[in-house]
């Protein structure tokens, strides 16, 4: 294939050579049968465990081969990366372990918990800007003052070079694979793993996937403008601006590239977690949401799924659960009326426990606001088995007087 | 050291026998290092996963074994077992692969997902009994009334032998382990994984792991009646009455069984979803949990912890997620006192903004119940960076005319 194409700026040789360097540097993540996923699903689907890595992303690939190729004048001289994210910590950690000085510049806003770590892996942790275009200003700046080496997140033939090593890794421990579904920010992971992919196996079929609050590879190829922003779950792939040579690659390599749903790359997660015991971030849960999306492409192929992170905010996470319990109808709410007289929220909730319900919480705070002449209402947010439970319970408690409708649990709010 | 403890039930070959059964029909789990667990903890830590197996639990390899032990004639009768959990997949599953007619009594108070998880792996499931003891005889009925043969969890050596296969494993990944920790409940997992582990690499230290509410190994060994019972966060380890068999392997290749508290299980589910991007169960988590509870025993010491399953409801694990935050005073909750006129919550929740916390929820059903003259409160429940970043906010809301108090956040009620 690479005669093929000559323009490719990456060949099979070089990720080889990057895999090379790479034994002993990074962990030797698995890339394991998920037979839940399959039964979910309908391909037979095979994940890549990148989240295992130490600071659980595939960045450190890239990171590691471009540090590898500096001089030792460029050494000297420190890196810069501009990064709120897997990028920053997979620099700041092989800098650290290669005795490398790096500055990490970060937008003022990125959660206190990555800059902490960031510092923590020894990197001069620099807080500019709003946006990470202001960013970019001091990054330039600090270059221009420091002679620093810019360690771009995709861009860059090294950058391309280490990430397509876990497409060898994957072809290795899985040589039958028909379908590879790759996560889209710059395109620095899918260009590599397309390049070491096509050359190995020149029939596989290589799906790209970006959030539709960010489709600009898509567009890009497309040949089309469109907008990006919004507020996604995969912020590791919230990238406007696409590489020049990523573009080049995907361009000759890629099949398709899609756009999924922020409420599918939700589910994902949750699949990924309930299911597959696994923590995906957002990005990291791309490639299962593009196969829950269109099982009809994948259904009876051996389709590998490359986890590329799992760096998620706790809170986020805990917040997706009850979300999706919700979403399933295994948590509900109702709001209930009820005889204002003492007794009665006994009553109702000894009905609701003998009917198979798990009381979470009551909340009593509509009393002030909704008063009928006789009665009141409560809120009453529980657990059931399944919808069916929920509307026996319904049923049954409006049988016995007590009349509910169904609310909105406001998870949102909860956790 | 099988020539030195004669009277063990099962040995080295029999275990290796088990591995090459076993090949091709569970997953291959990997055991690889968790830097982020060693820099927690001081020790080198490996992780083996298997709560990557299909029905995300060890269970698997002692089903495995003790099924592909029958003999034709048992076949046809079928085989019957009593678990609520981990154990009742692990049969069900290999016995329809196998085709093999499988029952799997559980207590009526098993939850409703794990009945129908159990049934769509083809058995068929018999709810019966308020708690194990009465499922047991029902169990003991069937037994009767069908001739089933009895899958017994651990007290069964072709059981030890399949889960003694995680030791062989263990040591061939990483020959340099000095210390393995492992849940005991039963006892069957650690007593394979013991005769293997000791035959292998006789100075190998292992560690039993209960939790401080079923003690029941420890005090066997001791001699000791205990009285065991309670809400424990690692059912898959709440047992009572530890095996004949596997109490005579811990008392002689068993170095210790420690006991820990709940509060370490929960914190070690959370390190392990936070640190190491991995859902334990409990019971999975136990390991974890007891290296936390006493790192100088293990300092510098290469580790191996047996993540023995990821079985664990949603619900609970976001609860610990919140609750974990809230203990770490990343998530607080203040009652506010406000004046009770139009503009105060908004000044209020801007102020709190401009500090940087970041609003969860702002509740005002106190209002009705506490009501000074001319003022009223507000429980706010908010995101902050860390316990100073919300000292800080509190003492600028003091200066600024609003006083605070710090209270739960009720997680438990919240996820």
């Amino acid at each position: 294939m690479q005669e093929a194409v000559p323009s490719l700026p990456v060949s099979l040789a070089d990720i080889e050579r990057a895999a090379g360097l790479l034994a002993g540097n990074i962990l030797p993540t698995p890339c394991l049968e998920a037979p839940k996923l399959s039964r979910l699903t309908g391909a037979e689907v095979y994940v890549k465990y990148e989240n295992l890595q130490v600071t659980n992303s595939f960045k450190e690939r890239g990171a590691f081969i471009r540090l590898s190729a500096l001089s030792e004048e460029e050494r000297r001289r420190g890196v810069i990366a501009m990064s709120a994210g897997n990028h920053a910590q997979a620099v700041a950690y092989h800098a650290q372990r290669l005795s490398i000085p790096a500055t990490i510049v970060m937008p003022v806003t990125t959660p206190f918990v990555k800059v902490a770590s960031t510092r923590s892996r020894g990197a001069n942790v620099i807080l500019e800007g709003e946006t990470l275009a202001e960013a970019q200003i001091a990054v330039e700046r600090l270059i221009a003052a420091h002679d620093f080496v810019l360690i771009h997140p995709y861009d860059d033939p090294a950058v391309i070079a280490g990430q397509g090593t876990i497409g060898l890794e994957m072809l290795s421990s899985v040589p039958g694979l028909d379908d590879l579904i790759v996560p889209v920010g710059g395109g620095g992971l899918i260009s590599g793993i397309a390049i070491a992919a096509r050359a190995i196996k020149p029939t596989i079929r290589i799906t790209g996937v970006e959030s539709v609050l960010f489709p600009s590879m898509g567009a890009a190829l497309g040949g089309r403008e469109v907008r990006c922003g919004g507020n996604t779950l995969a912020e590791g792939i919230a990238v406007k601006n696409v590489g020049r040579l990523t573009r080049a690659v995907c361009e000759a390599l890629v099949d398709a590239v899609v756009a999924v749903g922020e409420d599918l790359i939700e589910q994902a997660i949750f699949s990924y977690l309930t299911e597959q015991k696994t923590m995906a971030e957002g990005a990291g849960a791309a490639g299962l949401a593009a196969l829950l999306a269109d099982p009809e492409r994948y259904r009876g192929r051996k389709v590998g799924l490359v986890l590329c992170g799992g760096n998620i905010d706790p809170r986020i996470l805990a917040s997706i659960m009850v979300r999706q319990l919700a979403r399933h109808g295994q948590i509900i709410a109702l709001r209930i009326e009820i005889d204002d007289r003492p007794g009665s929220l006994g009553r109702l909730t000894s009905l609701i426990g003998a009917l198979g319900g798990n009381i979470l919480g009551v909340s009593h705070h509509r009393l002030f606001l909704s008063i009928p002449a006789k009665g009141a209402s409560v809120d009453v947010t529980l657990e059931v088995r399944d919808p069916d439970h929920g509307a026996t319970i319904q049923n049954e408690l409006e049988a016995q007087g007590f009349h509910s409708e169904c609310i909105d649990i406001g998870a949102a709010d909860i956790a």
